[in-house]
């Protein structure tokens, strides 16, 4: 076995938050066939099913539970359940994320939306970090954080057709940015060096999220607008992350559609 | 009267967040010597009158009113206050902002800390933003919009001494950087040119922030133990900003004691 | 005398470098009516010893020499001759560079275009501070070294009319940026807390830049096209950061036009 | 055959500029033994040759030029040779540079190290990508750049043991990253979406890198003294990169080694 390649993670314990849809499922999906076992998190359980039915017999088995990463309590609840039925954690991927379109000062009555950018995006982001951790440490093996960021999290690219709309969602991405680097320094002062943390920071995606945050007509497809990304190729950049040797830690990864004009 | 010059800010209305101590304090006493009316929030406006008592009588006029701004009600409950009062605000300096010395991972049980830093320092911000901006908009009069945000709102410097006890403030504070450029972005997509924004980023400076975040012993001065600047040297800088003509926006200013090890 | 004011520069020493145009033109009419001595270098100096006749007299002196900083020899006999003359320096203004309009790929036979451009904006800029430091040092007086950046010191935007033009300025600016902070660590590590140094990065000013880049047609005013600071807009940031007291170091000051589209 | 594999390349010509050392050497063996023809360039072309012997009889044949990358008529003589040779290419590795151990303001007669770096690492990976790029618009075959960048390409960090002594290095470097998004911005203008352009950025490397540049005495192993990647670690990201399909673009990649105190 080459050590930068993914047996290393057969029949280990991986968390996805935001399983239901786009990465997050895909994810799931690869998870499961490469032999990693997978908990699907998100707020409809019930796509994450529809996945593990759709998906059939792999080694790795798919779960799925009920969380809303911006809520503590379905946090705790999730990570609970999880420490009784699993015991341990090996791989947390912080895929759970949306943005909304409206702007901060000319829209009414968005607040609800901006906050729940900010705790979905950040806020939850680190605590589920925090509870994967302990699990995470618990186990006798590695451990493997991969936070998915955004170009956002990097840039604020003034926007082209002159209507800013996207509002906190660049401020919760560029937060990810620095707390991915902030629990790495904090894992190096803990000298834990069994755990490695990396920010993936995808450009265009073709998945619900241009729909969910209202930015496209349900009718239109992303990669009709513009030159997009599939979910795949953010897995396959995930799977890269996985394949790396222990000693390795990619602390960035910007993985855009080439030709991406922004 | 140069059009570089305080003077066009003279019997305006300025809104300051954190005004009961360290820099907020220092503001509101300089903006009532230049003649700005100052209405300063805090969770503890009882130090703002003590500051009001100490200035004295003073062109601009000093005024308190509890806000804790990581709490939306709160929020609200200031602006309609501050609406009924005053009906318009020229200059908002947000400023309200603290951490918490504990690390995400090492630490058990500081759940309540962390969230507390992001809705003061990131969602408090935007609330308020949102607010000033409508009362600021209905003045026929310029408006300016100062962001207090950090060193750490740009880099992540390793902890000098291996111990890494910020968590989640530099998050906040990279949120605060690009949520002050979309802010732009959205007053320039609103082709809104009476209204600039900042963001001032300071290094260390003497309040009492490393104490009430517990980062150093009440006992230890920090200008003992670093190159620090004085809350007035920041005020200077929120001065100049003010001073420059309606046609310049400083987008940024980074202002650091001399000497700073970091 | 207020220890935030200009005072403490009167009867000084200043080296401006592209002193003949532009930005560095006008630092040299604000510095020599603050009373500061200024040296303007450029490979045009008879362009400045028309700005010292058209000024007349001032309580600052202004003196005119060859200089091409993108050539060593040519930095060093101007230093040579600074030494000299006037012994010390106390200001150094980094404010020589250029842009060409050309295309790293698309355009053949740009070479010699774009090593001006890098030996210049970066190269020149780097062995200037170092001659400049050497008779600063030797002063009894505090120093101030100002590096004149830009916007795109710290991003790269897109080009929104789809034409990448800007080639290696950039780059170049980026490298101004990182510097810039390396040569402020030099200073801590070398422990001197008598010289000072700040990055200032202005947005689009109306100058000769654009029209001797070739970016717009000589007949064009940048002005009608898009925002644009004056040349005194800068300056007057340069005298900010000349007015504050010597423990306060602004490291970084961006300054646009308010309405900058980009 | 999958879209994200290696085998796309097989057969097809890369260049690696730094070929006789350290990360480009390890490249050069990789790349031989995946079927690829590299053409390494470097001022000491015998190591190359040395290399190649070692490697021995690979799918990928090992061609080695002396060439200085710091000097424009040294590319153009091995660009001229190339394309007779080999008419096109398809991957161009810009690996070549170095740093040299002086602090820009505390040392005297480091000219000619400070230009040599800028000459090498920025003006050098320029001059090559342009002349690169032009052989590989000429294949009917997709192409690939890759930037070796650095961690100091993105970030100035304090030097912890107090001395600064790494000069315009990270000014070269934050360059790279700089120029490798124009270069982007460049292709994606033309609607080249066939050449792809990524940054790779580097933590600490167990290289010649920290001997050569005088950073560590030559009887001292770098991996003794703090966490070090080894060539091979880049080399494996290097060949993730290419195994990503034609329309995936990896911008940047930051590889450090797990528990880097940086
Ligand atoms: N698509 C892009 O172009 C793009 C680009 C850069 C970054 N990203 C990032 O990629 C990540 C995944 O997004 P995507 O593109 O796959 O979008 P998507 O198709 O809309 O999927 C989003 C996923 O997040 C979950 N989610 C949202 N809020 C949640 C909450 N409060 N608790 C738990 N789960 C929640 C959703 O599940 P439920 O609705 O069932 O809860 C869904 O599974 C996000 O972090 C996003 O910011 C996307
Ligand atoms: N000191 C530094 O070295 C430094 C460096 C960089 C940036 N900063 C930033 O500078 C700003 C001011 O800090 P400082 O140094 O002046 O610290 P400080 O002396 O501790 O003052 C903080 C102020 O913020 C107020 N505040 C805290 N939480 C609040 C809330 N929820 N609602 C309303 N007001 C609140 C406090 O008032 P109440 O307690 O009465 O509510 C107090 O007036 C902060 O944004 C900080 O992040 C400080
Ligand atoms: N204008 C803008 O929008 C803008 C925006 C951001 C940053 N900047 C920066 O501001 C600085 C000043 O530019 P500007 O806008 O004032 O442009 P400008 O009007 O074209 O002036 C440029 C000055 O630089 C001098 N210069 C150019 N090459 C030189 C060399 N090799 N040696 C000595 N002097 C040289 C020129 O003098 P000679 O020709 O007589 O040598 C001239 O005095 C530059 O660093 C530029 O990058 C400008
Ligand atoms: N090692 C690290 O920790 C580290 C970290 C971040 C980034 N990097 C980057 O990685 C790249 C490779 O460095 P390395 O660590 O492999 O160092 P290395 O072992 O010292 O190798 C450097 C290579 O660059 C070549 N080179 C230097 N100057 C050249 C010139 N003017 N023309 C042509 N080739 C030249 C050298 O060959 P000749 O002497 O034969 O010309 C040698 O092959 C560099 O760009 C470096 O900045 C290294």
């Amino acid at each position: 076995i080459k050590p930068t390649d993914m047996e290393k993670w057969r029949g280990k314990i991986a968390v996805v938050t935001g399983a239901s849809a786009g990465i997050g499922a895909d994810v799931v999906r690869q998870f499961a066939k490469k032999g990693i076992h997978v908990i699907g998190l998100a707020r409809r359980p019930e796509k994450i099913e529809e996945i593990a039915k759709e998906v059939g017999v792999t080694s790795g088995k798919i779960h799925a539970y009920r969380c809303d990463v911006s809520n503590k309590d379905s946090i705790d609840a999730a990570f609970k359940w999880i420490e009784e039925k699993f015991k341990v954690v090996n791989i947390l991927i912080n895929n759970a994320g949306l943005g909304h379109q409206t702007s901060i000062l000319a829209n009414e009555d968005n607040d609800e939306k901006l906050k729940q950018v900010i705790d979905t995006n950040f806020t939850g982001l680190v605590r589920v970090t925090r509870s994967a951790f302990k699990l995470m440490n618990k186990s006798d093996n590695y451990g493997m954080i991969i936070n998915i960021n955004s170009i956002v999290g990097h840039i604020t690219p003034f926007p082209s057709d002159g209507n800013s709309r996207s509002n906190v969602y660049a401020g919760t991405k560029f937060a990810v940015t620095a707390v991915t680097e902030v629990l790495r320094q904090e894992l190096v002062c803990m000298k834990n060096t069994k755990i490695r943390i990396s920010s993936l920071s995808p450009g265009v995606v073709e998945t619900d999220f241009f729909h969910s945050g209202e930015f496209v007509p349900k009718s239109a497809r992303i990669g009709d607008l513009m030159p997009a990304l599939k979910a795949s190729d953010i897995t396959d950049s995930i799977l890269f992350l996985l394949s790396t040797p222990y000693n390795v830690n990619v602390t960035e990864i910007t993985v855009r559609p080439t030709g991406e004009i922004m």
